[in-house]
């Protein structure tokens, strides 16, 4: 199916306003260090995507790493964003369970589930490591009038009747993201935690240990705006870096017991000792924090036992998919989770994302996460 | 050390009033259908054991199963109980972490660890199927003025700061046993559950789930009481077995496609073919309830996939011991869970305890729990 | 595609003899009952999708229970068998890692990896209960000139080179389904374990139990043949069920312990007591044979700990997919498995389908599996 | 118990030579960098505990790294050697399983099954980090006349009949450690793995794997017989350190996919980079090497996918106690495991512990591991 046909499908659907054009205008990375407008080719529909128009949009980290710290290398024109939800415009002819007019959330992961890697349970890395990290990466992303989805039912949710779509932007990656930090390092009732770093992958890390029945959290931040939704999310406990090293803090106030497990959600290289010092000898080191820079994350050999101990170091790019979109959903239908506490910001229209994703990039004290709506 | 020295050690600190009365009163199964008060021998203290003071303590329905089903066989004089909350009044020499005048709480289940089927992992069958089950069972159990616990190291917690001693009593037994079920059928974020039974382990049941991140839970109970407190655990849905079968129910409620676990807290044999009948291909039906009568738990052919489903089917005695306690009590202190909505009848006094059972027994219908504070 | 088209491409490649028929040959189930050849439309190759023309088949027993127990209901010459290496002879546009004239092990299960159920770990399960499983249940299987294979990437695997494909031909049900116990059941270093039944896929789940590291290992069986590879595969004792119930044995054998896992690969509904009975109260019954018949599966409800064992009933109907085949081919390339102990005839041809599949539907003595080489 | 008391039960029994003595021989650290002879008092039973008088001592690298390293800091005295198979003496009155007479196996890991740690399914580390390794580490060791095991029955286990002592000498140390890895790693039917390091410990994680149902094992290492008998194992390719990195050997050996986990039984803090290059991105490196100097393990920042990657980095003293010995012996009961080939030197007689040390010390070509036979 070429672009132009696929354009004409469109046509009489939403872009009524374009005749004759078959371009959509997209925010960019022009190149690292510079973003702005483009006019890009409408994408093409294969038989089991879909084409998506966003309703709501929210810029994340990441695309600030991937522009102005060149995380991905360098790019030119590549549309940015991961985070949305939106209107299905277009399906693929084998697509079975959505259809034109579906309102969506879209993971900002979407796998190929046939890969050896799905099949072995980790659809992220479908195709190579991070490989089911796809917009914005190694195709243009969501900040676009319409946007492509690879494999339609399989990565897809449809967006429960009741949810607003704002709240539901927070699933496509930051609640997933969060969540998976616990689920990695396998939180257990009563568990005590170290959550380092409270944006909004630490609250939503906060979270997603409380839900899955952590006891004690000791959540590490300074802004008061993310310590004040970070106790609301269930931390009992604020420390700041600023008052001595993470470790010595929490070994004072928990007796030189340590804690069950530390979830990373901030920091750097270096914050990977920090966590093994004050972890118990059988407890985890969970990170999902994007590490920038740094040859090695250094394990300090004597802390972890002299190779003996049982502490494990792991990380873990989010789930993307379907059934996960779906199950976190499931969390907002029933009250479990409401993620409007990460939304300080919210603006509106189209033209908006720039500043959406300046404001990401300068971090205004008061910020937590901030969303277009369309 | 016989009770004749043990006794001596009692006696300066809580039994002045018996003087020369190396005996204890205690609250028994005289025979299989009668209940009534007994003088019994100050138990003797091992030296990795403790004796125990109750503080609060609470009737369960396996007391009710003990006395007047006959559940654990016939036995004569029998002090009954395993739900308690106390003081220390004796250590034995080698126990290390716990001293005369500690608050401690007393789990139903106090295992033997060093058993084979501790280090398997399973210390509730230390020794034995169900083993790890002594109070009220193989030996006293605590509705006595003093009793005894085996590895006071391994079996006991202190009662945090802070923490009512009748909310505490909610963890030796309750909660574990509610917990339990979310626990081996493996509940993760956003799991849709259905929660069979909504006494007060089947309420532990459904704050366990939603602990452990599930999503939808169907609450299968009618009396008024028990569906408000199942609300306010996180109930999303309540079901009548008045109705029409749970099966039928749920199915309809889930346009077909079941729930991903249930927790049976309820019922009896036949439970289990409705269960399997409601949930996923690849779902868990767990068990915590005692299945006091029926010879076969029946599982469907058919529904079970003539063999080829994933459906487990599992069940479960509680974890007890000194761990399992602490973690939990962290629930309480964090504010995770508030396990005060249980108790609807709080009774006074070491000879309410007789009334305490009776209620059990007779379940008024506003009743959920009782407990009694000495 | 059309057939027309389809046909055109098989044409230049395999089919020489056939110009101007668009049908294949297969042997199919005419009815309940009744088999025989059939002329069938060549199938339609999809674009993720491969045609496959069989090199090596193998029938199984439940192309028995299909023609003769009406396992799957009636059917109107379905063609039959699902286990069978091959030779690509048609690939659709989107598959990526196969092209004509591979040589493949094709799974008996072949899931839509993109479903919901995959997602959750259960492609076998794809669509609903059993979805997974497509030859000769919702589609034609593999006893056909040249036969269809969906989603050609995911389901697939290269027959390495060295490996017969007889041997190889044990590989698409009969290991898998095998091995499929002793995972599901958690087998660990030193576990003992009691497999019942040792026809082919019995003797997959001894020698999948030894490579997980079982010790020793009871095996329930009578036909010699069977028995002496059963012992050639691991198994360190050998009960007959003509010698008493087998929990009777075992638990005599094991001085009252029981083993850790039991592993069902034949029998009946009513061998789910047996195996709770002597199974240990945290230990595995875990099913791999189909259950042809019987309203329930009846868990006795005191060995079972009156609902509080830790005793899992479990089962699951085999992996399947390209990295479940690429794994265990690996096994024979290294050495590890011995899969030709298994075949005990060897037939030439494709009309010797028919004998084959009446091989196993009479079961001589000496019989364990026959294998159709093309 | 006075050890004068103890010693009267004693001498009856095994010490007739040397009455009027209540001192026992002992092999010993004198200091760091020193060996030699000492007479120390008798160890005391107490009532859970047992003395036992070897029969079959084995030397390890860890009792080198401990008197030439100073790996467990100055020592005056300490009695070395923690791998002994012995005959019961003395047991305490509250041991219930084992007697007098008994001959059994000793593991290394000698947990307090009642720590909270063990409860935590963490017994090795019990009262905190490595806690559970007591022998020549916080008591003495086994290279005495007579040595004192806490816990008889949870620590000890049975020779069980027609299993050599040496043999079984094996099961103490070598055989848990090296299983360990790929306990850790969760090794799988079909898995490629990289063990490197291939002295015992290290052969003993190639023998484990593929009692895990691994596929291709690469194993690293050169000296010759370690070479032999890593293939003996089930080692399928060899890789020599001298021949490049590891990476690039295993890479370029798998086409560039790596392996599913690499199991490191040797090297040094340096050896984890190579590992988290050669493993897939969802693979576990899982340490069993004790790491005597370096201030950190590093590991490479991108290739651990920028914290994105599922790499687990795990590590893990071994399981001891009874269970893990019991199991363990059942290996060799059923012939899975032939530990014999790992002896390459037997010694004779109590006097010849020090010559054994210092073959373990100096290593010569041939040595994999010798034995001492009492």
């Amino acid at each position: 199916m070429s672009s132009a046909t696929s354009f004409s499908r469109l046509l009489g659907m939403i872009v009524l306003d374009k005749i004759g054009v078959v371009t959509l205008k997209a925010f960019v990375m022009k190149k690292i260090g510079e973003v702005g407008w483009a006019e890009k080719p409408v994408p093409e529909c294969g038989p089991l995507d879909a084409l998506v128009k966003p309703i709501a949009l929210a810029p994340c980290t990441s695309d600030v790493h991937t522009v102005w710290e060149g995380a991905v290398g360098e790019r030119s024109d590549l549309t940015l964003g991961h985070e949305a939800v939106g209107e299905i415009v277009e399906v693929g002819s084998f697509v079975k369970d959505f259809k034109v007019g579906d309102v969506v959330i879209v993971p900002a992961i979407t796998p190929d589930w046939s890969s050896l890697e799905a099949q072995a349970g980790y659809p992220m890395h479908s195709g190579g490591m991070l490989g089911g990290w796809k917009f914005s990466n190694i195709k243009d992303g969501v900040f676009s009038e319409v946007f492509h989805v690879n494999d339609a039912d399989g990565n897809l949710a449809l967006l429960p009747s009741g949810v607003d779509p704002a709240d539901a932007c927070m699933l496509c990656d930051m609640v997933p993201t969060g969540f998976q930090a616990s689920e990695v390092a396998g939180v257990e009732y009563g568990d005590s935690i170290c959550v380092i770093g409270i944006g909004p992958v630490g609250l939503m890390a906060v979270a997603g240990a409380v839900l899955k029945g952590a006891g004690r959290v000791f959540a590490v931040g300074t802004r008061p705006n993310c310590v004040a939704v970070a106790k609301e999310y269930g931390a009992t406990d604020i420390i700041s870096y600023k008052d001595g090293t993470i470790d010595s803090q929490v070994l004072k106030m928990t007796d030189g017991k340590g804690v069950d497990k530390v979830l990373i959600a901030g920091g750097n290289v270096d914050t990977f000792a920090e966590a093994v010092r004050m972890v118990k000898p059988y407890g985890s080191v969970s990170n999902v924090n994007y590490l920038g820079s740094g040859d090695f994350i250094k394990i300090p050999r004597a802390e972890w036992g002299v190779g003996m101990s049982h502490i494990d170091i792991q990380g873990g790019l989010m789930l993307g998919g379907r059934l996960r979109m779906e199950k976190l959903a499931s969390l907002l239908v029933s009250g479990r989770l409401d993620t409007s506490k990460l939304i300080t910001h919210r603006l509106s229209g189209f033209d908006a994302i720039e500043e959406s994703l300046l404001l990401m990039k300068d971090k205004p004290s008061d910020m937590i996460k901030p969303v277009v709506i369309l």
